[in-house]
């Protein structure tokens, strides 16, 4: 997830000492750094949730505040450090990693126009994703790009896929308002489409249920194809995966190629006999 | 999904001119056509939608009504156009779009007669398939047609499993009947087999759940047998998906070969470069 | 399913005869024959859904009756005859349709002593399976064989995994008992075991949910849970299914081995090179 | 599970004795022994269940707690006979089985101090896992194996999974938070987050569900990003289930071939006749 963004400056002593402490985690310091970034994005997580529950917020109110006040104080001036000591400061603010700890600032700045921004902040969250790089977690790390890197190839198909149970679901619904008329539920079109997506998905709540004898077997219809399309999405995954699962086994000394199949006897790449 | 009708008429100039705008989408005029086709579909199927919520309806009843005509004329009109301009008229009426081109039409045609087939221009939406095309996402449209192949391949073994699922659910639903007597959502065998495609599905709606304690445990070998049972759907188009994945491409000449994935140079049985 | 009973009794003419119009479907009576009891089977399975249906049960309660006498009747005679004229009595009654055939008798003549057997004429449905059969439909029945074999091949993987599924279930049931005390729908450890497997199976029907947050708490544990543990069985099923395919394409021409993988170059049985 | 700990005593004869009838069930007196083990597990997990049905416990408590006590000391002189007759005591204690016998018996004892703990007992259940060593069914085991060892390969893959859910479940229950107010099961951020797991596992209890049209658009979008998201999990354990399925086997000595089936004679790569 994270690059490297290993240019280090070359001007200022200080930056180059900052730059290991924020960037790395190969020294105590850096580490320490880690660690209480990771603590303090846990402790902002966990105070926007209570903020959230009237009994805990009536009662640490101020608490809240404060704290929230000094995490956020702390992640601006860290977020400015960040900027400071990179020597590419355009490929850092625009990273992954970049765009979330700016992501992770805006709530709170916006939150004095509009409050109901504050719950914004959740998106702190994300910046939890460099646990992998903090704890050394490289196998991790490698694992998640797996899943990433299939779902990013499938995610075309996924597309597709979800496309045509967009224009299912809305005909379905449309199809069911006409049964069920305007039986509670199936008030309006959206509605019954609401409920074809529920249906579908297989999430069944049950607030909107079928009512009639011919509902029920409308129903039944939609219930059994929905099991029969719910495949369509994991086999497409699955087929990524297999796929992408391949690559991480042997390499191709020659030309370097890593998409190596078990059975396969020359690099698919160069032509060289494999070992 | 819609072949190319490319038997360009040759007899008139305007009929060329204006095959290649509502075919084709590689001019100007061509896309800015598409696009609006697109759009309309769009505000034909919200029409729809807004209809049927009193609210919206009341307000802007006339409103809606005669957009309705507008859009369905200019549909009309196109479907007339597109008949005309194309040189193999039979093979466009009984293409899949040709198909669905004429259906976006009936249900406002019928309407007069029977106001609720109204609601059947919701099928409208199919048309929006198009826009593949129109985008010229060959990349996406490729890829829906994997997943089509791979439905349409495994689509007997898909039947075959319904209808184990079918002659189970009836089973099942019949037993439960006996077990939970006429208890509410169990009254009937019909009303029990409802139960036991909800259950089997994993879509539980909870509108009817066991009763008893014999029937709860009765749901729950069914819950169980059915949760095994999930998994054969995903097998087949899994194992379709995965196989068509690999057939759509090429095959080494010299050895035979067919396992040949996309980026590969060279067979990685024999090591002959391909093509 | 239906192993072949070509066992041709040699003996009386009118017992090849009735042979060829019961078991085989290749002239125009045999398929009469097979379509009718088609028919049959349709309509018993029909009267036994809306007997259960108070409405019509009142209306048409002695056509019923006389119905089902006649069905049952007639299938008792076919039965009788099925034995009669086979040659290898023994194989057909211990054949999985010959045990479907007694099957779909013994619960008419148990209802005479005990009326709420009647309801297992349902399993009279589970005849409908000769329907492959009878429109030569060779082609499906070869693909339910792949589904049948694929879930046999995988049944002990799927056997241990329902006992791990059970224990697992029981001790979270156990644990949510401990959880939620004596809330509506967590009176006892049974109840709780039932809403564990409710949950897992993600069938939610919801009249059983968490109430206190830290029930809310363990149950969204358990559902994480029950989200990885969904992969199991599907992944059983896949891996088999999957190796099933390959079965069908290739085979060796010297031994007549049919299990050949996409890439192999030797027949795995007998050593002989592939063309 | 279960590594053979056949470190045979070789000091006293009835040690060695003892050690056949208790670890091995190749003797008579063995075979006896694991069946009575067997039936008091599952009596134990009985009496713990129909303690928690008061109309039960109320008739005949007594008569469970004579056989819970009865049953628990057996286990402890059982567990107390492992250690005795057993070489390598500490090897025991701390294997998969060892830890297992001893935490079916803590609860028992620390329910003098802590009644709630009695419930912990059900954790005695785990303990028929050795059923398998029992009748001999080794292939059920080996299958067990290969289920544990792909989802041992594949954890990592799933915490990663897991950590990703539950960042997205926060972030969504929080957005939903946003759109939903203080509506009922929206009260709060934690319970706007279980509403939000419930949703995207497809258990959907329906205890919480969306009420304005604006949360359940946004709910259908979560129905269908999780629709999507359900195919991970599933796909990193189908591609290790299928390759696990290949590695436990052999290899080709002649060209090194590993994916040879159960039941090749012949490599399928070079052709040689397989040991």
């Amino acid at each position: 997830m994270e690059r490297e963004h290993n240019l280090v400056p070359e001007d200022a002593w200080w930056k180059r000492y900052l730059y290991r402490i924020i960037y790395r985690s190969d020294t105590k310091l850096g580490k320490l750094f880690d660690i209480i970034l990771l603590l303090l994005i846990l402790i902002s997580t966990a105070i926007i949730m209570m903020e959230s529950i009237p009994k805990l917020d009536k009662r640490f109110h101020y608490t809240f505040i404060i704290l929230e006040w000094i995490i956020s104080i702390f992640f601006s001036i860290e977020y400015a450090l960040r900027i400071a000591v990179v020597k590419n400061k355009r490929h850092y603010i625009f990273s992954f990693f970049g765009i979330i700890d700016f992501l992770a600032l805006v709530p709170f700045y916006l939150s004095f126009f509009f409050p109901v921004t504050k719950y914004f902040l959740i998106f702190r969250m994300l910046r939890m994703l460099r646990v992998f790089r903090v704890f050394n977690l490289m196998d991790f790390m490698n694992d998640g790009f797996v899943i990433v890197r299939a779902l990013k190839n499938s995610s075309r198909k996924i597309y597709i896929f979800l496309l045509f149970l967009i224009i299912f679901s809305v005909i379905v619904g449309s199809l069911m308002f006409m049964v069920e008329g305007g039986r509670p539920g199936f008030e309006t079109i959206p509605q019954s489409i609401y409920w074809a997506v529920v249906t579908v998905t297989t999430v069944g709540y049950g607030d909107v249920s079928p009512i009639t004898p011919m509902g029920k077997f409308f129903a039944v219809v939609l219930m059994l194809a929905g099991y029969s399309i719910i495949a369509v999405p994991t086999g497409i995954v699955t087929a990524e995966m297999r796929n992408k699962r391949q690559n991480l086994e042997k390499i191709c000394d020659r030309c370097g190629n890593e998409d190596i199949d078990d059975d396969a006897r020359y690099c698919k790449q160069c032509g060289k006999k494999l070992a």
